[in-house]
């Protein structure tokens, strides 16, 4: 089925007070409207139309390079108004769809089917079932359960008012009937405002039947107007990702305290401890044990990694039975081979840990790279800046660096090498044997402590 | 109006199980009884009486230097007992107000509720509904709802004990009615203390007029007596500061995981990620954004600043778009000015890190001054302590220090200064010229890695 | 009264979607099994009888050692079929009491409770009020309140779907009727089992009274299917060791945020701010005060210590009024003694401190045994470690590390010595002096700093 889906995005929400325009606010860090247009774009045959208005300038930036066509609707004149800004560049055959940027969970499964209703020629029309439907609008449906009409709250009966069916505002129709009818929308309101609402009296009016179906649950639905409703929705969203872990075999320890901010690939019988973050695209291997307090962004663990509590992971790659942590930080660009260990108080920079190699203790690690089997020293720091240029490091396999070694790159240290401890190592070090690069050392016995200065 | 507030905060709070009196326990890092007086003290033209007991010797220490007049009450022989041993302290003119050292969220417009009502001749009482009054003390009114008794639970009838409102012990009145029914207060009863709500029967038996109003919300009025109702209402409060935040244009990643314990201001768009702890007195700028587990206290961020995941910072000033963290720790007395960067397990205690100067891994910097954009290398340590004394490090504009190395102090090191790599610096080193501290690099040829000992 | 106790462990647990067993999943840190063993262990005279089947060789490898007797279910074939590979190796004279491994938090006291009921001769038999039953065996009863069926829920009628009360499938029965009974089961059925359940309709039949008792709540006959059931069981066992601690005069910060996987000593006035995790026996003395994000494990924190934040301690027996963290890590054999410091980006291992000594700062102390007053400045490491062997190091009292210093192990250090900063120290060094391993500083004048390469 070809179908236009108009996004309404130009909306300011005044109630999230912020400089960001409100569709842009992010939930499980994705903007809002980016949840949405993901959505439209699962459809197939579609164009999708975003109409922007307040912080366009923002907002655009956001759909630079995304397929989608923005309308501005320069003034707020209301939601019918809005979808008129796009209807120009809507296909003339298609079902219009419209969804709003501030409503993110919305579901595939729930546009197709409002899709097909209106290939059908009704007007397909999205509502819930409230527990309180107070200050929505009701949805009347008649003795054959038709929907005849939407009833505000101002102007329901009390037997309307009993009514917990509601309009979401969701709807998708033929382009021709909003063609027809966006043109008769009146402003002669309270708001002055041109409601998109309105068509469906004018549906009801023509005989042009409406069907309407609901969301497989009330959160797909839900709007986002100030950051309590956003903080409410994230939370739910974390949960259900947290459920769908656990039902494909992952052990969370809490599932009230995991985020999920992006894609994250578990395998089975993977352990994540609580109050993980993980952001980007993370995949963990079977069996990977994910400690307390971690936080995990655009990597890839393999399987049968332990990954220590308090540790932050950024853009690596961690080969298989690695162990990582406690309070290790590997940043963008470190490659772990298989059976590696970072350790406690270590920071890796672009820099590849060869196969069984461990860099256990206090260690700066840039711009590296290093052999299998070696042993990098407590204090070990890679010295890859100069206060202009970045230079780099080999270490070859089996190679022992001493505690306390200064490593002034660009430098090589040889094959089955060792560095003695305290050593600043400016030249590269020949393979098998012993580099030294510090004071003897010496007692001075005539020495005094200082002692306590006046205050 | 004037008031003479009686705080009652002499009861040992067995159930608490500690050797802490239970007014001194914390409710969002602030004792109990605090919160009380804080709210007393908003009042105008108001005396605070803090009636104490148990623990009188801790409870006088935290009340040092405060605006309030203690009354010991030696022997615990109940409420009318305990606010007799203030009345000879309060004014003859004023409105008595008694409240209690742990019910510590009542607010300040229930308290002046309370005034205005005893100030119209009545007894005002604060009554709250519960939905589950067993054991209250059940408000019983006539049909014209005027209160004319309290009774208590065991000596409720069943249509009483229907009753939902009950009586919270809080009330204001005249300090002549207090004087002339306190008096009259009888032991005689199963405790063989003197009820102070016993004054309520009194009134009614003299036609004063009982004024019962209700508190905005349950949990003002929530009384503790264990550290299970200690952290209910801990949460309650947290949640409630949250929302406050979120209100305010704030981002909460969960509100269920924010913990401020004293005063948080912070501008519009900041985000604060989950698990994140404030004490005492913390700002935060417009857009500031905070990873999570961050521990912040006593400390003013600008505007713009990142604090990276699991940092602490506890006193420090730090200017706009400063960037911290992860696992970055400032002490007290930490200055970072506009840019400057502070990164992994580094340290900073007492000391200036001029614009744009940056500190990224793995060092401590302390009682030290650094300029602008500088380069302080990896595990480059100040040695501001010899034993005995504190001592100085300065280091000017553009420095550049090379990794691993120990500025031992006092020392200054010159603008445009470069200091090798892994060199001890004792003595002041020339602005704009490499200073070097460290030994000659050699190989040893003939040397033999260590083979295993025998266990 | 003699016991066998017969625990149901064969199960595959399809929908934990795991290669380990369900009954090893763990709940607490303890697979589900062992705490079903552990409660069983508590009955007097009892033998433990546990069925394996799923996984059998990795269930054996964890009972391995414990006072346990095997029994092989080669063919999943039901519970009936289950407790009959069991049945030879129990006492002729015994009361069999049938519980489940995937049934993990049943306490003693119910235990205990249908022994005796067995011992009189009855079928004991542990139900549970359900608010929403669908799904259950109903337990019919007549007039007199006496069970007289198990009805399955798709075999009720309207009237019995509307009882509560259900059938959890634990109970307690002489030995003799098990005999008598369990030949007689019929795999006659929609999934061809032999089920246990269908001995009660026997029991009925025979005459045998049945005596149903319940549980003190409802999660101690909860079962765990999915790991969805496995997080709501540990969240709620977390939440009761959460009060229980409160209840003694702990005090949490966030009772939802605590997680103990062992078993926790806490004395009175301990404080455990939010998100702490307690693993195998950790117990914590009088006035102890955690930080938020700590992990500890198998470790003796003396009364009045401080933890603080972000600190992981393992198997280290802690002085008192000790101080450790933030950002410290506490390695296994680590003894702090009375008032010492563990500061900020420290690890220990295996090593002394001693009474007052502080490490402050980025150090490593492995296999060392530090004295008294001893103050080791920041960045200093202990080389404890060759390549192939481990070796020691020793500081004697009041001993002044100097900052970045190595101290190649084996290696000494006398009382009152000083080691200047940046030393490397390789031989042993005299009691009282100044002993110095570093190069002497000098300034190249016309040096020149390196400019950009060419990108």
């Amino acid at each position: 089925m070809q179908t236009d889906v108009v996004i309404l995005a130009a909306g300011q929400g005044s109630r999230m007070k912020s400089a960001l325009p409100k569709v842009m606010h992010s939930l499980a860090g994705k903007p809002m409207l980016q949840h949405v247009i993901d959505r439209a774009a699962t459809l197939p045959d579609s164009d999708i139309h975003v109409v922007i208005g307040h912080g366009a300038d923002q907002v655009k930036q956001q759909l630079h390079n995304q397929p989608v066509t923005l309308a501005l609707q320069a003034e707020q004149l209301g939601t019918g108004h809005a979808v008129a800004q796009a209807l120009p560049q809507c296909r003339n055959e298609s079902i219009v769809l419209i969804l709003y940027g501030d409503v993110p969970l919305i579901q595939s499964q729930t546009l197709t089917q409002l899709i097909h209703i209106a290939a059908r020629d009704h007007l397909a029309l999205l509502t819930v079932e409230l527990d309180d439907p107070t200050g929505y609008g009701r949805i009347v449906r008649n003795a054959a359960k038709d929907v005849v009409a939407i009833v505000e709250h101002k102007d329901a009966s009390d037997a309307q008012r009993a009514i917990n069916e509601v309009n979401t505002g969701i709807m998708a129709l033929k382009h021709s009937y909003l063609q027809a009818w966006l043109p008769k929308l009146s402003a002669e309101n309270a708001q002055g405002e041109y409601y998109l609402t309105d068509i469906i009296a004018m549906a009801a009016a023509e005989g042009v039947r409406i069907g309407a179906i609901q969301p497989a649950c009330e959160q797909e639905v839900q709007g986002v107007n100030n950051r309590l409703q956003l903080a409410e929705l994230e939370r739910w969203y974390q949960r259900q990702q947290a459920e769908a872990l656990m039902t494909n075999g992952i052990t969370l320890m809490d599932p009230a305290r995991i985020d999920v901010r992006g894609k994250l690939s578990a395998s089975q019988d993977v352990l994540i401890d609580v109050n993980c973050v993980f952001e980007g695209e993370v995949s963990l291997g079977e069996g990977v044990i994910i400690g307390p307090n971690c936080l995990i962004r655009n990597s890839r663990i393999a399987a049968g990694c332990r990954i220590e509590a308090n540790s932050i992971i950024d853009g690596a790659q961690v080969g298989e039975a690695a162990v990582i942590g406690p309070f290790a930080r590997l940043r963008p660009g470190t490659e772990l081979a298989e059976g590696s260990k970072i350790g406690n108080f270590v920071e890796t920079k672009k820099s590849r840990i060869g196969k069984g190699s461990k860099v256990n203790h206090l260690s700066y690690i840039g711009d590296a790279t290093i052999g299998e089997e070696a042993n990098i020293g407590a204090g070990t720091i890679t010295c890859n800046y100069d206060g202009v240029n970045k230079s780099e490091t080999h270490i070859g396999d089996r190679a022992f660096i001493g505690s306390n070694t200064a490593l002034v790159a660009p430098v090589k240290v040889g094959a089955d090498a060792t560095i003695a401890a305290g050593s600043v190592i400016t030249k590269d070090t020949p393979a098998g044997q012993l580099s030294v690069g510090r004071a003897r050392q010496q007692t001075l016995s005539h020495w005094k402590r200082p002692s306590k200065r006046d205050a």
